[in-house]
């Protein structure tokens, strides 16, 4: 059975993009990574969030580069969490408006490899339904004091997690 | 020349503390730590803020366990930057209401060592300072989703940081 994981490329300080979603800082760490080359045959579909697929991607211009914060070239098929979907398609894309049905369609595509989670408040989303099994974070060597966090809560939380034994910070979260 | 090193426990999500400064989740967590028990012998000097010195040790009840948070059992000089010094002198203490005559203070007394730096806001201000060297964060299994950033700077920064191959993740504050 296929698994959600939600993985993030982070600041040491906490945060996934600067303030107002700017992933600029991203762009000049990004690189080969070999953690990432390794993941990419696991994941069998990527769940995301509109703003991730549309306008968090830092080579969102470049065509070369262009999916790289998804992790290098990888082509699989995608589910994009909206109420707004765009009225033309976009190849290997599947726009959904509900998180359960997202959540199902994705699961099914995957098959027996991740659901490969992206965006915080996807994940969020995720975590709150229970329906998130790991979290697995690559620390980018940069402080951003302020911006969009892993994982935001207002008022806390405490959710416990498991490490698991293989390369970064890679978790599973308890139930 | 002695160096200021701001050392914490953050959760996965970058939190040192929950909402209003809560470290009641860290209790759980504490325990031997192989890193930190390295890493004390390398240490000449405390300096910290007046709230991490008084009110936030999850332990500072318990006579067995205070100062764990500090780190284990350490009992060198400590240097405490407030403008509230209180009335009875604490053994080992040193209350200082300026942070350049704090830093000097703490560095004359780390010698070689370094200046282990506690608390978000006083690392912040050694920070701004273009004081702070390194900084090694200890990652707690957990999701807070709220509370007292490792380093919180409304509005944003970006402060490179250059890994130090040592354990845990330990970096060097770019200049």
């Amino acid at each position: 059975m296929s698994k959600l994981l939600y993985s993030a490329s982070m600041s040491l300080d906490g945060f996934i993009a600067g303030p107002g979603g700017d992933m600029s800082w991203l762009t000049e760490h990004l690189g080969p990574e070999p953690a990432v080359d390794d993941l990419i045959p696991r994941i069998g579909a990527i769940l995301a969030g509109k703003r991730t697929f549309g306008g968090d991607d830092p080579h969102r211009d470049d065509p070369e580069k262009a999916g790289q914060a998804f992790g290098g070239g990888w082509s699989g098929p995608q589910f994009v969490l909206t109420h707004h979907a765009p009225p033309v398609p976009a190849p290997g894309v599947t726009f959904v408006d509900d998180l359960a049905k997202a959540i199902a369609m994705a699961k099914g595509a995957a098959g027996d490899k991740y659901v490969n989670v992206l965006g915080a408040d996807v994940a969020r989303q995720c975590l709150a339904a229970g329906e998130l099994d790991e979290i697995l974070v690559f620390v980018v060597p940069v402080l951003l004091g302020d911006g969009v966090r892993l994982f935001g809560h207002p008022g806390g939380t405490n959710i416990r997690l498991e490490p698991i034994g293989e390369s970064g910070l890679w978790f599973r979260v308890a139930r």
